[in-house]
């Protein structure tokens, strides 16, 4: 299987490669970057260096359709959209790791993305790829909305109880930590280290781009308009996300019966790990892997739930849920290229 | 003024001889560590080398009491409570840092505690030392119950609201974050460099100590029974509190209105800083200090209010709003040795 | 090919089971692990909960050395000198990460360790398990004394231009860097987040227990004695270790020239990765793998020249070079097991 | 004292603003930054919110000249000598913190810097700013060389054992480490917190511009020419410096007697704290702070001293130092506005 990636020195771009270079049935085969045309990938990335000896081309999707079969965009808002047509998916699958093509709306879309959007004729078409949720839907499709960081950790969190009607679903709020490469490899005075570093802090309040996307699917999950308080934070720290959720719980249930619920969705699920009871999840358990790992707690006082999951930003809510789009779109075992432990410390 | 200080090697301890060293009214006579006795305290932390040369002592209160004008006690829960009495009392004047006097209803104390209270007579007396509510108090007190650093920035944060009525007060949920020094001094595996770096994760999840403590403030300011949800998180920093607090709006009222208020409440308050609308309060911007900052949004979609504060836990969460509430005891400006500049970067 | 691991619950010895959950060819029998019997490995490291399922064992190791083919001793010194003996080498290949096996003048080993040695009679046997120098010894030992971390690094860095003879040998001086996870997993004060975030500091210095092993190394490679400098510094980060390391030049010859001798010495060794001219090594780009990374700098002011090398302590370190050993021991292609890129960000 | 800052938005200017808002004789009449002019000095830096509420302006020495008492430069190499001229000089004093006046041989700076000088003629008359070693001239100077963080660290270290003749000049090792702030605040991909955190790395091998400012200087103390190798690395944490330097013992002395000669020199230097035997300096003893911490250990093995001392590069390194020039040539005490504890943790 031959592999483009559009965007490939930008933190998810790169982690593609990480993983697509050592994976058993893809060649990656055009390095795209802006940035770094001719040079050589491992001079940006020295991680790669003597894995990876090719130099970086510019973004020419129509030659990268005639020779690769899967494309990875790992791009700003609105590349995606820009680029694709009816020619291009006709000869190859596309992998989108955007936000272009997530959102059913458009209004919605265009409204909390601040940009028209390129190719609307494609968004119906175009498969949300939570894998646990959409493989089916994976499985057919020739473009994918790989889904984006936070809704990803926040949606697999919640998606039991949701699913189950058991939380009043205009209650939820959730309360989000991720670690800094989610912020992107561009040179902002913001994300210099001496910035970031011994600081937290809360950003995007009420109006970050993740809620309508997490608004939607817990929608589809619970058949109910839902509206919620989403709120993201900096972490001094590379990769993670952790994300916290709130909810009032509308049947009488106690903290086992939710546990068996949350077995019950994920235990078939090689990427979602639901904790022992009382065990909370923790970024570090996470770190380079697919997985997710989900703990909730019943507040018997107050009568909510609290939903916690802990994810790699990087790998499951970016490149590793990407690369297992891919497999499942060609057949492969989901977990190919992606079946190793967790690094700590 | 003479000053003892039971606990001196915890980082709580440490600070409170950072500040009192340059105080311009205080004398430390008396470095109390049960674990360094004998040893300089300058060996236990080095910033403080040449310019204290002390060496730390045992325990001894009643010795204390004869020969000082205050003393502070950064102690575990307990221990504070096991020492005091009616002699001492009279003689000294005691700022505890530990929640043995924060919280008025003992079975709750001894409940979340697991401890036996030892000196029940004087819950009543103690005055909870929050200095922006209770400086009249304090002016007064023998006894200071020190408040908890959770508590000091939930309670700021959300105070004005609570005390006009304008929000749902069983409706507030306070997720909160803060750096390691939080954890203590002591040698434990889970404190390890190793084991809190990179990594973010939640504690305490619906059982954290500080819960009643905030609760019971809240009730006081907004005339209600209060119950909440309040989950920390320990980041990988070694200072700062960041509370992001979400509450119901009850009352029909705009952004504008709501900065109105906290602006009347704080504008005289040199330590609560009310910053510019649409600024989120960050912890690299407290550091080191006294401050407390304080921002605010409502969310026009969700009808709820988004409180933050951020805040150093060393400093106005402990060491710091300790010597504030010394200053008050003994009619000296409020500041006295706290004004200066947080530290970034 | 079945495994027992003395020690499991290290941070080198959590490293080797990371390894080996996903080697083909091996498969762990027994996670020894003193303080942790009977508890779930996952419990300890929940990076591999679902993946290791196993409950922690104590140290039996004539009961271990019946059930298994190699034995990996991740113990602290002096450990794994107690425990052999002919009848277990009889039995079965142990890698001890240990010092006890890797200093051949015994008074010098117990000089610096200030630890009788309990086994003298295998010091001659065990071969020192610096896999690219001395692999045709390793295919064929019962006993490897897997290297120290600051010693691979060092020595890899030196290696060629001591063994052609440019540079004066008791010229060197070795300026090191390491992450905490050096410093092992217990609980000490030292070791603490707060104590080791924001801080960087030389210790053992003229003094470190890596010095005679970095020193006899040297003398085999260049026929000499040596007496060096080396001193090691902590810094705040979890994996690394950098080495800078200077020699006065004895013989006149180019950067380039320099290069081309460590290429003809490393080219072939895929682990050893020799940096363009100009590009400095640095920890991020190994990290979690088991390259080491080479950099050369000839000043021509000076006439010296600075060598650099960055490597994965807990890999190539400890558990990586460990696993390397063992492949080379059962005939298994080097890089079994360990193939994979380092993890950037 | 009126107070003028040209580059108050650097990490540096930002740290003199930070000491002069308190300090007792000082008053900032003019922020002076390219980037903001128009802009709230308290909405670039944060901490200093409802401290500063003064406006960013651009860069007019003229103006500024007539207006103040003393100009602080925080600004890149070559702006500082394009801006002096004898009519400013001779209305202004000026503590220049960039390298423009520090080195007297105009070839060298040229070289090493690859700027043309803009005004050689007052390069004699400048006087290097390392207080305790040329505090007379100090007194007396118009314009200031405020020394380099790395040479000033260095140095320090280094000063009695080159004055005493007892070290080869020639055989000088500096290996040095630095927090990031030392990079500054400007938007490169480099000093991101991704790329810099969990990483240490050498840069500016055998090439960096400190090099010939520590030579030179050396070569003053010593009476001799100086060469040294210097070799800076970039440490993930905020602020601090820690210099080990090696060199030989040229005669026959003990440890004793070398911390008797440090004694000699620095017991009456404030800000010099030379540490107990066998204490190695660590830079968060000294964070936030004006002191330099200097530990000393002789290797009796190999005959060489090693030389280690810690300092805050953006106080004793940079702004502090610029204030406590201020301080001298004001006939102020020299520790005026610098006078407080470090900050741990």
């Amino acid at each position: 299987m031959k592999v483009g990636i559009i965007g490939a020195t930008g933190y998810a771009g790169a982690e593609i490669v990480r993983f697509l270079s050592f994976h058993p049935e893809a060649e990656i085969v055009w390095y795209g970057s802006r940035s770094y045309v001719d040079k050589k990938f491992s001079d940006v990335f020295g991680n790669m260096f003597q894995i990876v000896n090719d130099v970086c081309k510019g973004e020419n999707i129509a030659e990268l359709a005639e020779t690769v079969d899967v494309i990875f965009t790992a791009t700003p808002q609105g590349l995606c959209s820009s680029l694709v047509n009816e020619d291009i998916l006709s000869k190859v699958k596309i992998i989108d790791l955007s936000a272009d093509f997530r959102i059913k709306d458009i209004s919605v879309y265009e409204k909390w993305y601040q940009i028209e959007h390129k190719s609307p004729q494609f968004i119906d078409e175009a498969v949300y790829g939570l894998c646990e949720i959409n493989r089916d839907k994976i499985k057919a499709a020739r473009l994918i909305a790989n889904p984006g960081c936070y809704p990803t950790c926040s949606f697999l969190s919640i998606y039991p109880l949701a699913k189950e009607g058991l939380i009043d679903m205009n209650s939820i709020i959730i309360d989000a930590k991720s670690g800094t490469s989610g912020a992107g490899r561009g040179a902002k005075v913001n994300n210099l280290y001496c910035e970031v570093n011994e600081n937290i802090k809360a950003y995007g309040v009420a109006s970050h781009r993740h809620t309508p996307e997490i608004e939607e699917q817990l929608s589809y999950a619970s058949g109910k308009d839902v509206v919620i308080n989403f709120t993201p934070h900096l972490v001094p720290m590379n990769r993670g996300i952790l994300i916290t959720a709130y909810a009032n719980l509308i049947k009488d249930i106690g903290n086992d019966d939710i546990y068996e619920i949350y077995h019950s969705y994920y235990d078939d699920e090689y990427f979602v790990r639901v904790l022992p009871d009382g065990v909370c999840p923790e970024t570090r358990w996470v770190e380079g892997s697919n997985f997710v790992d989900v703990g909730i707690k019943k507040d018997d006082r107050t009568g909510r739930v609290i939903m916690m999951g802990a994810m790699d930003n990087l790998v499951k809510g970016a490149a590793g849920q990407a690369v297992q789009n891919m497999n499942i779109m060609f057949g492969l075992d989901e977990s190919c290229g992606l079946n190793f432990a967790p690094l700590f410390p």
